[in-house]
């Protein structure tokens, strides 16, 4: 079959590779149908996230048709549709009982395109199958799925969540791109009073805006200030940094009131500076997290019920084989204006259409 | 009256200065019975807490007598024995509504011995009497009591609370001063597995020992490994700062499991290095804070029934005009061994023993 294959820093490529077999009778084999790409993979591509070894297909979200199951597979057979979630879960480890199934000691977590062969791939193995894969429901299109993998789950979890986000709140979100996105339209489900969106970019501003943003700030503007305005010169309730950087958290806890959530889901490759001379007395709850993806048959739902737009997010399809090309059009959002690329789904992907 | 008053950093003596009055109908004027010396006097005596204006009588914490209240003052009159909270709340405002007294905009939060005169004196004026004192039990000795009015609401709402402390929890306390001891002894009413006290101190991780806790590591002994040990390589549930440096922050950070909880209650006057490069994904919850005092009414109740050994930190006490020779042993604890030093009280005071 055909893989996408990281070769080091700043190399990989659309290539053969050996086909997914089963190795314990938990795992399923998922034909694919419908994939993205997440900034991640993009960090990942720079050399950010070391432990990935050169050889590893890239990708921790799709849509597929099982193919084929091991013998300890109970919830799900060939031909069922699923969605296959970024976290792999033993559901027996003392994390998993928890539902902190990101954080599994079982074989679990974020391993997916990360420590074993991820899904921008044809056919994917999937471990603990009963737990990592959700059957979809047939009106739920792959382009709309898909991004229940990792983006929704992720910013409904560790972003609105864990920021306690309540009617009546004045949330801002730092980072407008397809993560920060998702977070003001699952914000909005908990009826704040206003959503602040920031970012560098106007493209990015003005998708936030048209995704439910009631304000919207360039980084140049001065948002702390605008927040304070908006807020009686308090700050605000909650405050989520979605982009991944020192400048932008450090950003966040400057803009939080006394008593406030600010919630981290970028992924950081530096340290920041925690100013506690200001925060000690402040009463601020500061959190990070690697999505669980408990809330996903919750979202699943949701979207099937037409309650959540998250195909509006998708500005990009291609054929699966176009892998190449979609990264390229996905690394260069600021010319492109991509948010989310989707590979496969209906209109593109035979499997798909046929699971349909 | 005599009163300790600041002149500046490094300046502060015990002096005359003028007998306070009521200014607002809801003051009250308390005589002193007994009083103490926190931690964050000496900061303000270095000069760290630059809004203590010269000139301004330092104290947040006692216990004494009613002797005159405003109009509007409902709730205690001349005669009773109260104690005098840490943190002044107005009980109207949007802070004080949802029991976040500590962030009171309506003119309180903590202001004696910071905004306004403290407590270091024979009397004292206290704003908002009705919801910034409390009645005490009669059998309450002052030396026990005068605990309750900053160290061991603050070590249980800021540390054992905010850390969301559990049975069966691994608990870490950085810094076995009386704010850490009194950690220890609220933690254990809520059963953890075990309790380890850090410090720089021989003589404090004893106390910490003799107060509860299961097990005490010297700074120099590299904590990290003994929680590793410990814990089975994740890290503490649980890990509490109670120093005010960067260096136990950072270190409380690198002790806490995937999921857990860094409770600060350290006064800093610096910022801290956040690696969010290890942090981001591992779910860790990170909270600050002034203390609020709501759990103040039920910390007096287990006290007075001999719930709560608040005294066994009180290590040194001297009538209350022996103030420069108690902040000298206070503020050569490494020598002297004080934990907390108590002024007036019954031994030394005649207020007390009359109101007893």
């Amino acid at each position: 079959m055909k893989g996408f294959v990281f070769h080091g820093p700043g190399q990989a490529s659309w290539q053969d590779v050996p086909d997914p077999a089963i190795k314990e009778p938990t795992d399923a084999i998922v034909k694919a149908g419908a994939v993205t790409i997440c900034g991640t993979d993009l960090h990942i591509l720079k050399g950010d996230v070391p432990e990935v070894r050169p050889g590893t297909v890239l990708g921790h979200e799709a849509v597929g048709e099982i193919v084929e199951t091991g013998s300890d597979v109970r919830t799900v057979r060939p031909g069922d549709r699923v969605l296959l979630s970024c976290i792999t879960s033993c559901g027996r480890c003392r994390f998993c009982r928890e539902s902190a199934y990101g954080q599994c000691r079982g074989g679990g977590g974020w391993i997916l395109g990360h420590l074993i062969d991820g899904t921008q791939s044809e056919y994917v193995r999937v471990p603990c199958a009963d737990l990592s894969v959700h059957p979809l429901p047939g009106t739920l299109r792959s382009e709309d799925a898909v991004l229940l993998a990792d983006i929704f789950p992720t910013s409904y979890e560790v972003g609105v969540l864990n920021g306690h986000v309540r009617p009546g709140d004045t949330v801002v979100v730092v980072g407008a791109g397809p993560i920060g996105l998702a977070v003001v339209v699952t914000a909005r489900l908990f009826a704040p009073e206003r959503i602040i969106a920031v970012d560098l970019a106007p493209a990015r501003l003005e998708a936030a805006h048209r995704l439910g943003a009631d304000a919207i700030a360039a980084v140049a503007e001065d948002p702390g200030a605008l927040v304070a305005d908006l807020t009686d010169g308090l700050g605000a309730d909650v405050v989520i940094e979605a982009v991944g950087v020192p400048e932008s958290f450090e950003l966040c806890t400057r803009m939080v009131r006394p008593g406030g959530h600010v919630a981290n889901i970028g992924v950081h490759g530096k340290p920041a500076t925690l100013h506690l001379e200001d925060l000690w007395i402040k009463n601020v709850t500061i959190t990070t997290g690697l999505v669980d993806t408990y809330s996903t048959p919750t979202l699943l739902r949701m979207a099937a019920a037409g309650r959540l737009p998250t195909g509006q997010l998708v500005t990009h399809t291609f054929p699966l084989d176009h892998m190449d090309e979609a990264y390229d059009v996905f690394s260069r959002a600021a010319d492109t204006g991509a948010l989310k690329v989707v590979l496969g789904g209906e209109q593109h992907a035979e499997v798909a259409v046929r699971a349909a």
